[in-house]
Formats: C-alpha cells, structure tokens, sequence
C-alpha cells in the first residue's frame, strides 16, 4: 500500500517509520521540502532522521497525498486544515484518512488548551472540510510510541477509532492489528462526532503524563461483564 | 463525622447512603425541602427514597451545611454554583468541600457539552467563590455506583483527585479507602485546576457508555513500570 503521512515531527516519524517497516511505500508530506531539508541543525532534525530512514521520501503535502492510496494526518492539529488544503480536495477524494492529530492550542499558555472543543473537533472539521474522504479519528489518544508499538505498555489496554464510514473503520483496523494492537484492544465509538470525546481525554493524557513522569501508559477500560 | 450532601438526585443519594452506612451522620441538602418531599409521583421520588432511608436528613443547602464537618456537591454541574451561594461562604468557611460535578450542559443538545471548558473547569470556579473552603474534586469521572461499590468493576481502575490542600485531599483519600478504593487506585493530579482535565473526561465516559450499554465500566491508566 502507499501512504502517504502529513507532518514531519516525531509523531509523523514514528507513524511513517513503523509503515515502511510493514513494507508499505511512505512518503512523508511536508509543506515546503527544501525548508524541511535545511534543517540540518539537531540530531533531532529531519535530515538526521531521514538519513536514517532511506525507505521513506519527502515530498509536498500535495505530491504525498497524489500518489497515496491512504493519508495520515499527523500534523500539528492548529495546523491540519491549511495542510490538508494544500494537499488538495482532489488529491483526497475516496481515499482513506487516518486522523490522529489533537487540536492543541498553546496560545493560551500550558497547559494547552482544545480548538475547537465541546460542539466541534478536529475530526468533524477535516470530514466537513473533505466530505469525499473517509476519515478515521484513531490512535490520538497515546504517545507516537506506543501507537506504533502497544506493548510497551503492558496488558491490555484500548484504541479507540470513529469515522463515519465503516468500509474505512474496518481498513483502520486491520492497520491497528497490524502495528500489533490486539482484536478486543479496539473501541469503536461510532460516527466522526465521537472525535470530541477522544480529543477532550487529551488534557487528562497531559495530566497523567506530569503525574507519572513518562508517555508510556495508556487507558484501558475496565468493564463488567 | 458529620456529612452534608448536596443533590438529591441519583448521585447525591448513591453518596448519602454510603456514607451513613459508615456511620456517618449525613443530611442531604436542597434548595426547598418542602419541594423536594412535595415530589412523590414516582418510586424514584425522593420521598419514596428517603422513606427507604431514615438515617439521612433533609435540609436546606444553608442548614445542612451549618452543621457539616464536610460538604459533598453533587448536584447538577450547572446549578452548583448557585447551591454553594445558597449554603453561604460562612457555611463552607475552612471545611473539606468534595466536588464530584460536572458542568454538563444539556441546551446545546446531545450529548451535553462542557461549560465551562478548556481554561476553566467547575472544581476552579467553586475554589475561587469560596477562598475559605478546602475543595478537592474527585470520583467525577465514573458512574455514582462504581463511586461506592468499586468492586462492581472488576479488578484495579483509578480515581483521580485535585485541590490546592495537601491536608484536604489526604482526608479524601482517607474517605474513598473507606468506599472501598485500593490505596493504589488513588491517583492525584495535583492543584486544583487538574479539574479541567478529569471533567473533559466526560465525553469519552458518555460516548463508551453508549458503546458499552451500562455505566459500571472506569478508566484504569495502564503503565509500563
């Protein structure tokens, strides 16, 4: 399969990383390659990663997602619509888009605040923005690492998935089962609205990150039978 | 000790009737006593209710608290405010106020949305009109049964709590191993304004109640160690 994943940090990485590992051909999208490219100033940079990471290639949100038969949106979620619309409407018609971005807004000073929130999400935006793709809101609720690697937390624990289109929902699953996500680990929440529930968990994900001091938990739901 | 709860609704009785089963003397607080009895149209009614319990009192918010060594809200999120003036400041002065509210609001439709949300949360907003009161927000993010009864979900799940006392939130703590909480179970979040992220965990738990058909489900934060 081509992906094509949308946003050059370290969860953008992480997602494009373990795909080409699967044997999938990834492309990360970026707004302006060459600027993405001239940061050569970290270890942390994106040229460090990519020398790192030759099975992945850089190209424009728009060229990324031309060639792509599945999108993610990884992007910083303040961000996500403009790259989206540099995409292209065209460029994401009928195609599959795996939302796993939160639209954290850090002008209000930390801890960061939603926007939207309450009556809108992200999620709802992008499928309203972009009514001829099929978007998944999923994975939003953890660390890049344990999306990609669910074992380093221990036991069980959920992903939750939305989207208005169960063909796709059903698509994002077999992916999940793939990064190695067990079978009853997943939580359908319904139709793309259920994304103001996952991305309002986000401030309690940041509260419990300060009180445990690392990323690597996650929320499980404990339930009666 | 001497408990006053306000509501009387389902969570303020579920709480009311817990803590006099430990002994406690407990006096439920309303907005007009005569009112609330007037209501016995229904075995929900809270005659018929109270008729089952003998051993807790009606009073007014004001009543009820004069005579309370601590103060429990459980009202509707929305009215909260409005009960707590009712009580007077005087009332609260110096005592443990536990919060476990949420400022649902239903007149934007289903499901309810928050309000406030994002930069202020009702845990703040009842700290700041009562400077005096020592409030700890807690057991806000679970179904009035499973606050009680932990045990009717099975295996070890987490409570969170946070307030700006130290003292107070040692005395809640005290009183939920007393529910019937595991010791670490227990999981505090610091200040007061952690309040904005366990009650933004409120769409999450409404749209799993859906998915999961009853409420006697929790959150449980899985962690590598």
């Amino acid at each position: 399969m081509n992906y094509a994943v949308f946003g050059t940090g370290v969860v953008g990485r992480t997602l494009a990383a373990k795909l080409a590992s699967l044997g999938h051909k990834v492309t990360i999208g970026t707004r302006d390659v060459d600027r993405t490219l001239a940061q050569t100033d970290s270890d942390e940079s994106y040229s460090a990663w990519s020398a790192a990471h030759a099975d992945v290639s850089l190209a424009t949100f728009a060229d990324a997602a031309a060639g792509a038969d599945v999108v993610v949106n990884a992007t910083n979620g303040m961000s996500s619509l403009a790259a989206l619309q540099a995409a292209g409407a065209a460029n994401l018609h009928g195609k599959l888009l795996i939302d796993v971005s939160n639209p954290l807004d850090f002008s209000q000073g930390m801890p960061p605040t939603l926007n939207p929130v309450g009556t809108d999400s992200l999620g709802e935006q992008i499928q309203r923005a972009f009514p001829e793709a099929r978007v998944v809101k999923t994975l939003n609720t953890m660390n890049c690492s344990v999306m990609v690697e669910p074992g380093l937390v221990p036991g069980t624990h959920n992903v939750f998935l939305c989207g208005d289109d169960a063909e796709a929902k059903k698509e994002v699953s077999d992916l999940l089962l793939a990064f190695g996500w067990p079978q009853d680990a997943l939580m359908d929440l319904g139709g793309i609205t259920a994304a103001r529930a996952t991305e309002q968990a986000l401030p309690l994900w940041l509260q419990l990150w300060g009180a445990i001091g690392h990323g690597n938990f996650n929320f499980r739901i404990q339930q009666a039978d």
